[in-house]
C-alpha cells in the first residue's frame, strides 16, 4: 500500500477532516485532495491537519478552466493554496469550448498561451502544473486537451517540473497509442490517477466511473507502463460515482483500497 | 443539394418505402440506408423501389461486429445486400471488447484478421469495406477503432477500393490529429457522414447527435477537408436523436436538408 492515495472525490461527501483522520487511521499513505473542500475547511487549517496526521497530500485538484473570465487569479491561487498544502503536483484541467464557439484549435492555443502565463508562479512556488487530457467525450464542455500526446505536445514547450501531465486510465485506456506516449512521457508523467470504465454511461457521463476491477480497463498494464516511464509517484485512486458516493466515507475507503491492492500492485 | 444524402436512422421510424418516396419528391438525389428496415421491407422489393424512384443508395449501414459469433456469416451477407442495392460502401463498425474482456489490443487485431477474411469477397462484389471509427466513448461496447488514424492504420494493410474509412464529424472533431489524418486519408475516404455535438450527452450517449448547426464542430471545415483530400462523393446527414425522431419523417427531412443547406455547403 506503500503507493496508494485516496482522492477525497472518490467520496465526495465525506467531510475532509474525517477523510484525512480516516485515511491516516487506516495506514493510507497519501491523499488527493480538492480546492473547494479545502476552502470550506480553511486552507491553512487543512495544510496543518494533513501536516499533524503525517498525511502526504499527493495532488490537489484542480486549476485550469482557461476560458473563465477570472482563470489568472484563480490559477495563481491554486498554485499557491499547491504550495501550502505541501504538493508538488497541481492538476490542471483545460476547460471546453468558450459557449456558442466552433474553434476548437483557438481554445487549445489559449490553454498553451495560459500556461506560458503560469510557469513562472508555478516554478517559482515549486508546483508542477500538470495537464491532464481528459476523455474526448468530455472535449466540448470540459476539456479541449482529449489525449495523452496532445498533453505532451503541450507539455514539451516548456521545462520538465515545471509543466508535466497526468495520467488518468479512465481518460486514455481507448487511445491505440497510449503505451507509446506514455514512454514518451517519462519524467512528465506527475500523477497517476486510477479508475475503471463500465457502460452504459449515465447521462452527462460524469460520475460512470468504477472502482478498479469493475470494468474493462487493463490497469495493471497500464500501472507497469508508468512504471517503466520511470514513474514511481504515487497510485491515486479517484473515482466518481454516485452509487459509491452514497456509501459512508470509510465503507468507500475500505472498498478503495481492497480493489486497488487486488488490480494494481 | 446535389451531393446531400439522407441516411435513414435520421427518420429512424419513418416507414422505409415512404422515406425512400418522400426523398424523392424531396429532389434529394441520395439516401443511406440500414440493414434491419431493408431486411424488413425485402431486399430484392427494396433495390428495386430505389432503382425505380432514381434514388442513389449512398451507403449501407451496418457490417462488422466482429466479436459476435456469426460474424463471417453476417459480413458475407452485408456485402451482397450491399451489391443488391447497387451501393459500394458497406459501413463496419467494428464492436467493442467481447464481455468481460480486458484485451482491447486482441480485439483490435480480430478486427485486422476479419477484414483480411472479407476482403476478396467485398473485392469480387465491388464493395469497399468502409471502416467508421467510432468516438472513444464507444471504445468498450461498439467499436474498438476509436480514432481515424487508427483506422487508416487498419485500412492501408488493404488495397484502396476494397477497404476504406468513413469520416463522420460527431467521431473526429475533437481530435487534434484529424485535419492531417484527413489529408492522408485521400481516396480511402469511402464515406462522409454529418451530425453535430451538442452536450450533456443522454445516458448511454447513443443518442445525444444534433443536426448540422446545432451544436459545437466546425463542420464546414471539416467538409473542406475532405473535399481537399480529393473526396467528391456524397455528404450523408446521419443523426440520432430521440426527440428529432419522435417527429414526422417528411418533418425531419426538411429540417434535415435545411441543416444541411445553411452549414455544409
Amino acid at each position: 500500500m506503500a503507493r496508494f492515495s485516496f482522492n477525497q472525490a472518490t467520496a465526495k461527501h465525506w467531510p475532509l477532516a474525517e477523510a484525512v483522520s480516516g485515511c491516516a487511521a487506516a495506514g493510507v499513505p497519501g491523499i488527493g485532495l480538492w480546492r473547494e473542500p479545502v476552502q470550506e475547511y480553511g486552507l491553512a487549517r487543512t495544510a496543518k491537519l494533513v501536516r499533524d496526521t503525517g498525511l502526504t497530500v499527493t495532488s490537489l485538484c484542480r486549476g485550469g478552466f482557461f476560458t473563465a473570465d477570472d482563470w489568472r487569479d484563480d490559477n495563481r491561487r491554486a498554485i499557491e493554496e499547491a504550495a501550502t498544502l505541501g504538493t508538488s503536483v497541481l492538476v490542471l484541467v483545460s476547460g471546453g469550448l468558450p459557449a456558442g464557439s466552433r474553434d476548437v484549435d483557438g481554445a487549445r492555443r489559449r490553454v498553451v498561451d495560459a500556461l506560458a502565463e503560469l510557469t513562472p508562479e508555478a516554478a517559482a512556488a515549486g508546483v508542477t502544473l500538470a495537464v491532464e487530457p481528459l476523455h474526448p467525450m468530455f472535449c466540448a464542455d470540459r476539456c479541449v486537451i482529449a489525449t495523452l500526446g496532445q498533453a505532451l505536445d503541450l507539455a514539451e514547450r516548456f521545462p520538465p517540473g515545471v509543466v508535466g501531465v497526468v495520467v488518468d486510465t479512465y481518460h486514455v485506456w481507448w487511445d491505440d497509442t497510449v503505451h507509446d506516449q506514455i514512454a514518451r512521457a517519462g519524467e512528465r508523467i506527475a500523477a497517476f490517477q486510477v479508475a475503471d470504465w463500465v457502460t452504459p454511461l449515465p447521462a452527462g457521463v460524469l460520475l460512470g466511473r468504477a472502482l478498479p476491477g469493475e470494468g474493462c480497463i487493463d490497469l495493471r498494464r497500464l500501472r507497469e507502463a508508468v512504471d517503466a516511464a520511470g514513474y514511481t509517484g504515487p497510485i491515486e485512486v479517484e473515482v466518481f460515482d454516485a452509487t459509491l458516493w452514497s456509501r459512508p466515507g470509510p465503507e468507500i475507503l475500505t472498498a478503495t483500497l481492497r480493489s486497488y491492492l487486488t488490480h494494481l500492485p
